[in-house]
């Protein structure tokens, strides 16, 4: 497996359009669309957050129920969430509209918002929208990078991702794309991701990839302990790399499987550390660990502790705000057995051994803590399994962003 | 029941002092004591933190062991918390210090510290402080007020409160101060609350007064959603005011407890209302619920969520981040049934109704939002269970307190 340029329309077949529809912002643009040239098995993981927008529920009923795929239309700067019946309707009329122009069924189309909670689609605008992307798709990369950039809200970045693999002797490709900034605390999915491969594989496997994927690279990232309403993460898969048809656990899935972890890993990663306002993304590794959920839970309890996230933004090795949020955690562990060192590109310290400093350099630690990205790493000593989480630091800007407007 | 001026020394019998110890600080006092004439009846509540700090240890071994207590030492500055036996010691010789000065036992001594995790307390300088306050003990309400000022940290005010009642034909009186800015999501108990009063009542009843009345008032704040290593809420009672003792769930008992919870409520919400940077004490009642847990676990998620708190900071009525908050606080309800009123002084105004926006004046939602107390109220239109949650808004300050140094 190799990383590849590219993102969403990096997999054969698959092409990408995106329009400045003006559903909320001016002078960019806000509409994506990802068609595939043949129907494509399609999985996906949704939040779990009991106030489900209206896309959600529509994707929901998609996975569930269609036997293929074949469109994805995605608008920035209204969610589409708590907008009641009148709110599903429209998803209805997204699918009908983009059914009808590009000759396929309103239930082989998938839509995603992302923005304003609220507020009611434009749906004038968002079906002149659809009108103009239908004839602009395009299988080149370009064409995916700037559906990259409309899906965009607070994301300073556009982020996407391409793997080559192999599976019975035949190139294969996992490429995605999403957008996360603020609001982002996923619990089984995350705020809106995209991911595209050639590969040909079952319907019941691929979501099983996609589940298994999921739960360690989206569900361990947090920006601000905000669940949203919108999370949704889409994976379709066309077969067009003909490798013989994955319908079983065997080798090529679980090739297949680790290909599309990276994928997932390093969007959820992009994710992190584009978290509104933040400086640097802040990466928790809990090891020797009795258990991997124990590792989990304590190290996501550090990542979403306010008090961390702000010592993280002033490079103040402040580690009793981490040992104080890994012991209220709910996780159990024995206090004095912890070691904790912070790594980064600048070098390794020991902070703590034993659940009390040691006569470490603050100066040093405040240079390793001053890069963009850092780690911190605690040792519990209880046994073998370990777990990442990954979150940002919190600054002013993200108190501007989020105080300053309605986003 | 009525309120009264003063705090941890309006109830007959108990007299303060408080220094300038040079524990951390400089140029201001940063210990307080607080003495019983006669031996008190003691209860308390913990930090459910796995890690717990030094005098929480020692403080729930005197509640669980010691028949009566008599002081309480307390210092700011330096938490005493992740310091390894030799931090345990030190309680044992602050206790050993103050029982040989006042002539008690040092099982009668409770000892509290709230500050920086991780630091070793100056021992010479902390046993100079006793020495300094053993002589300077008084019943006035101002040595109440100066223990209040003693036992701050990013505290902006002191936090006091005193409430008189009658028990039995006897003037009986209840009192408290705390201490609560940053790392404020207690769990069980706050940050530091002391809490003394006059009336003569059983161990067994006073620890069950304190108890429950602490889940619905230090438990239902946030400032950060950091449960703190320290948190520690003590109650004495010395019984002079003569009532007849308390020795069953009475009239007197109830008595008694309600005017407790008045005095918790207040010292909670002060807490609330002085968290780290905060410019506004943000209150969310959830009303009609099924049940009170599940009115709980959705007022809570709503005052501990970032995005909502930075939305009360720019009186923004944001109100899809607090439908958003309550859709992942994990209790059920159903989002399509909600309506939501935000008030303050200045009004009261309708933003949803079953689950959707109404067309409200965001002028007006502005200016209500902008007082120093606002309230969001959730109907459910479930049931009839309600609770109360006190959180405050999430600002600059809040960031630079904790990003420019460490506290």
């Amino acid at each position: 497996m190799k990383n590849i340029s590219g993102g969403v329309t990096a997999a054969k077949g698959f092409a990408a359009a995106s329009t400045a529809a003006a559903i909320k912002y001016k002078d960019r643009t806000d509409m994506a669309m990802v068609y595939s040239q043949t129907p494509c098995r399609v999985a996906g993981t949704f939040t779990t957050n009991l106030v489900k927008a209206a896309p959600v529920k529509w994707d929901q009923k998609i996975v569930a129920d269609s036997e293929y795929a074949q469109a994805v239309v995605v608008n920035s700067g209204i969610a589409n969430a708590c907008t009641g019946a009148e709110g599903e309707a429209y998803c209805q009329q997204i699918a009908d509209k983009t059914a009808e122009l590009m000759n396929i069924s309103a239930d082989a189309v998938l839509v995603a918002s992302t923005g304003v909670i609220g507020q009611q689609l434009p749906m004038e605008r968002m079906c002149a929208g659809i009108e103009a992307m239908h004839t602009k798709l395009k299988e080149d990369l370009e064409s995916g990078h700037d559906a990259a950039l409309a899906i965009m809200t607070t994301d300073t970045k556009p982020k996407e991702v391409a793997v080559e693999l192999e599976l019975g002797g035949k190139k294969v490709v996992i490429g995605g794309m999403c957008k996360g900034s603020g609001m982002i605390h996923p619990n089984m999915c995350t705020m809106l991701s995209f991911v595209t491969t050639d590969a040909a594989i079952s319907k019941e496997l691929l979501q099983a990839a996609l589940s298994d994927t999921v739960m360690d690279t989206y569900n361990m990232i947090s920006v601000d302990g905000d669940t949203s309403t919108n999370d949704t993460c889409l994976l379709l898969a066309n077969g067009l790399a003909e490798n013989p048809e994955i319908t079983e656990k065997n080798a090529d899935y679980e090739t297949f499987k680790a290909a599309l972890y990276v994928v997932n890993e390093t969007l959820a990663k992009m994710m992190a550390g584009d978290g509104e306002g933040c400086t640097a993304l802040f990466e928790v590794k809990v090891v020797h660990a009795e258990t991997r959920e124990q590792a989990k839970i304590i190290s996501k309890s550090v990542i979403t502790s306010n008090l961390t996230k702000a010592a993280i933004y002033g490079h103040d090795a402040n580690w009793g705000r981490i040992l104080c949020a890994m012991g209220y955690s709910g996780a159990k562990f024995d206090p004095d057995q912890v070691d904790l060192y912070f790594e980064s590109k600048a070098g390794k310290i020991t902070i703590i051994e034993n659940g009390v400093a040691v006569d470490y350099s603050e100066e040093e630690a405040t240079r390793i803590l001053s890069e963009p990205e850092v780690t911190a790493i605690a040792d519990l000593k209880m046994g073998d399994a370990s777990a990442t989480a990954w979150g940002c630091d919190l600054t002013y800007d993200y108190i501007k962003i989020n105080a300053d407007y309605r986003s």
